[in-house]
């Protein structure tokens, strides 16, 4: 995995690396219980962006990490995320009937099934990280608490909890930009430092500029991702679009305009670009990264 | 806690300690997001017998497992063990509106609260049991695989995909055994894997001992417990009476009969003791515990 190649070369060798790590990492098909394996991997695999993954590789080349553990944390990351989804999805939830351009998991198997993919797959997760055989004991447990810790009350479920509350509500920027930090912000700043705690030791500095790059990032995401969901149509997004309009929830865009929303999303990425001057050539994955969650169309 | 305690004493004084870990590793009341967490204690705390923590605890007497250990690992088992049954409550599985003699969560709250407790416990769990400060690194690894293995599709998520797979199909004895081995038995396997892995060094031959006995506990308590649905009421249970039967669901009592399944339950136990004899004073505990599943009337 050159430091030279191209970004978009980069970017594809990483995810065929990931593709092979969930791969593996999985429950075959057809062991027992075939249904649900065969419906976990149809939720992980052959989809997605692997936003998460991406951002574990390219912190990864911050720390000097082995390829091998990146590739387990970032499984363990997309699986995590990949949960998130399906229930989010369930009808209780979003009730969504389209995610990645396939029928969500309670659509093509049953609602009950995608409650199990989901849990199943959030213990799978852990499991695979605790299981890496290279990173020093020690720093494994760091590595499982960072996950934890953003999938749980304080980070991915507590936003999806805010969020559900907030339905109808007037909020400002600084509640909308809370919830984001939690709901989507919490597990991209862990892929980043998954990828940093994954090799050589990361110096208190350089831990504060990752979280700072991570927390543009995040919301730079979230920005992006509401500027699309109101300007974009579900067949280029692969979900539905403006459903958060017509769920009358609070949005970026309907907090701040189109435009501003645009303009934040560049002041944030000069954020993250600034946050990784330390780095030099080693943080540039990390900015190209930057780049593309600003720059994307779906 | 005394060896020499009576089993009421020790079952007592265990309950404090756990009720008082999961107090502590719950998120505080109030924090935020403070519907969540308020709902998150709600699950765990005052109620169950808590016989996961017991195993913990009753195994740690074999290994000589430092309390403040067992307590955290107990406290772990037990919010895997309760976000199941939220899980497992809610429209799209069981539909249960009584638990613990409470209103299931999804009728005191909502199903998208039931289903985001659920996932943040789970989550919950494994950042507790990876913050135990006394563990060598590599054992509480271990135990965090133990636990997750447990959790997971090849354990009680993959015990639920079968039960769900079961309803209204007539099934062989051996068919209905793995179903709970996975569904019910891997927690209770791993309990008591989790108090023998805290404390010292366990022999093969010990974990081959302490194997047999979770086998022949966990069956015992499925059997047990398909006994107690058939003929116990629902304020007795705490939990809905007759509903298998009413589902349509094979259990021990429609395959064997009443009394085959209570002769069964009384040979497991019989198992369970034999597998403990190498302990000596050590298994006092665990043996107890056996008396206790299978004689309970709830």
């Amino acid at each position: 995995m050159s430091m030279t190649a191209s970004f978009d070369g980069w970017m594809q060798t990483v995810q065929v690396h990931v593709e092979d790590a969930l791969e593996r990492f999985l429950p075959a098909a057809g062991t027992d219980p075939a249904r649900l394996h065969e419906a976990m991997r149809y939720t992980v695999l052959g989809g997605g962006k692997r936003i998460r993954p991406l951002l574990v590789f390219a912190a990864g080349q911050v720390s000097g990490a082995e390829l091998d553990v990146l590739a387990r944390a970032a499984a363990a990351v997309e699986m995590i995320h990949a949960y998130s989804l399906v229930h989010d999805d369930m009808p209780c939830m979003d009730d969504d009937a389209l995610r990645r351009g396939k029928p969500t998991v309670h659509i093509a198997y049953d609602e009950a099934t995608a409650l199990l993919v989901g849990d199943a797959l959030q213990a799978q997760a852990f499991d695979v990280l605790a299981a890496d055989p290279i990173v020093p004991p020690a720093r494994l447990l760091a590595m499982l608490r960072v996950l934890a810790g953003a999938a749980g009350s304080g980070g991915m479920c507590g936003g999806q909890a805010i969020d559900l509350d907030s339905v109808g509500v007037s909020l400002t920027q600084a509640q909308l930009e809370r919830m984001h930090q939690l709901k989507t912000g919490a597990l991209l700043k862990a892929s980043v430092m998954l990828g940093a705690l994954a090799g050589r030791d990361i110096a208190d500095t350089e831990q504060a500029a990752l979280a700072t790059y991570s927390n543009a990032v995040g919301l730079a995401f979230q920005v992006v991702d509401d500027v699309l969901d109101a300007t974009a149509d579900s067949a280029t997004l692969g979900k539905t679009a403006g459903k958060d309009a017509a769920a009358n929830k609070p949005t970026y865009v309907s907090i701040l305009g189109l435009d501003a929303s645009r303009a934040l999303a560049q002041t944030l990425r000069g954020q993250a670009h600034e946050a990784l001057i330390p780095f030099g050539e080693q943080g540039r994955r990390l900015r190209e990264l930057a780049d593309l969650i600003v720059q994307r169309k779906a």
